[in-house]
């Protein structure tokens, strides 16, 4: 990528607008060169399929998709608002939020999710006899399906995040466990219902299509 | 539960056949009293959605979705094929686990993957700022919304093979861990493939509707 920036150095003019669709923006940002970011704003599609190819195009796949858009200090407003214009023409709506914390959003919003369809895939082939999946299990592991190439850079990029989203899952599944090991109905029960709440409040917020 | 069955006793007749529909078996089964065990079968639809009462019924709710059967060695088997017969005729699919495995598969092919979502709903709302989730966690949490009281009662039920699988996926998720933290690319290639393939093996034999 750092080669391909400093390519780029010669070619710019004074409005000229610079972005990129990965899902990792640390990374990316951090070898953007210096003469570049007034004009670059880093930039991040929270949409996509568990397919890909040509043969999988969808004019719709942006529509109400968060898309997130990261500056420098020294970003220029012009350039992020170029890159805002193209986002909006896509029916995707611009959200802001500075490269760490998109890290850390995605380490657990996509990258875990990722994570734990590819364990436990792996989990289910393990049990004996007819495999009787249900609906469930399906929704949560449709992703283990995704192109192991792209999400062993994804998972590399983004490895400090994503280690510590599993180390915190891990946290709150051992708790859980103590909750079911001494069979305490009480707070199962208000464990429970304040999940319902959560989603609930968070699926206010949650965009419409895959990613 | 035990005091209805020991009512039915005074009701049965050469010919009859009870069944239930509880989403774990080995409780269920072990409170059948020995003077019914020759007419009953355990069953589970492994169907269901995340939404409960009768304005959400839906004629094709048990479509082609799995039914588990689960005998005693006392089982008539004149009572099984009833059983087997009123499956067939909503269209699902009869399939025999004994209570052991079929409240093992259960626990980690639908009880897991609703404690990951009520786990997983609460860590995204201590997320700061803009909430940006896509498909993947949508998929992932939506059974989050799943009424508590039934849950709580399930996964009580269910607590031991439940914390076993809970115990099995943590120590998944540290092994995973490990890969990401020592930044092994062969390793973590090979774990995603590894996982597509074994979805792609699993895909063919899950059934079509959500539970």
């Amino acid at each position: 990528v750092g080669s391909c920036f400093v390519q780029l150095i010669e070619t710019v003019g004074p409005t000229t607008a610079i972005t990129d669709c990965c899902s990792v923006k640390r990374t990316v940002m951090a070898e953007v060169p210096p003469a570049l970011r007034a004009h670059f704003v880093g930039g991040h599609p929270m949409a996509g399929l568990h397919v890909s190819g040509a043969q999988h195009a969808r004019s719709d796949l942006f529509r109400d998709a968060w898309w997130v858009l990261s500056t420098y200090a020294e970003t220029d407003v012009t350039a992020l608002r170029r890159v805002e214009s193209m986002v909006y023409a896509l029916d995707a709506r611009p959200v802001q939020l500075d490269p760490h914390d998109h890290d850390e959003h995605v380490a657990l919003l996509s990258h875990l999710p990722h994570v734990l369809a590819a364990v436990l895939v792996q989990m289910g082939e393990r049990l004996p006899g007819q495999f009787i999946a249900g609906g469930s299990w399906r929704d949560l592991t449709r992703v283990a399906g995704s192109p192991p190439p792209l999400w062993e850079e994804i998972l590399s990029a983004n490895r400090h995040a994503v280690g510590e989203a599993l180390a915190q899952l891990r946290a709150e599944l051992e708790l859980f466990e103590c909750v079911l090991a001494t069979d305490d109905h009480d707070a199962l029960r208000r464990y429970l219902t304040d999940a319902v709440a959560a989603r609930h409040r968070l699926g206010g917020q949650a965009s419409r299509e895959s990613g």
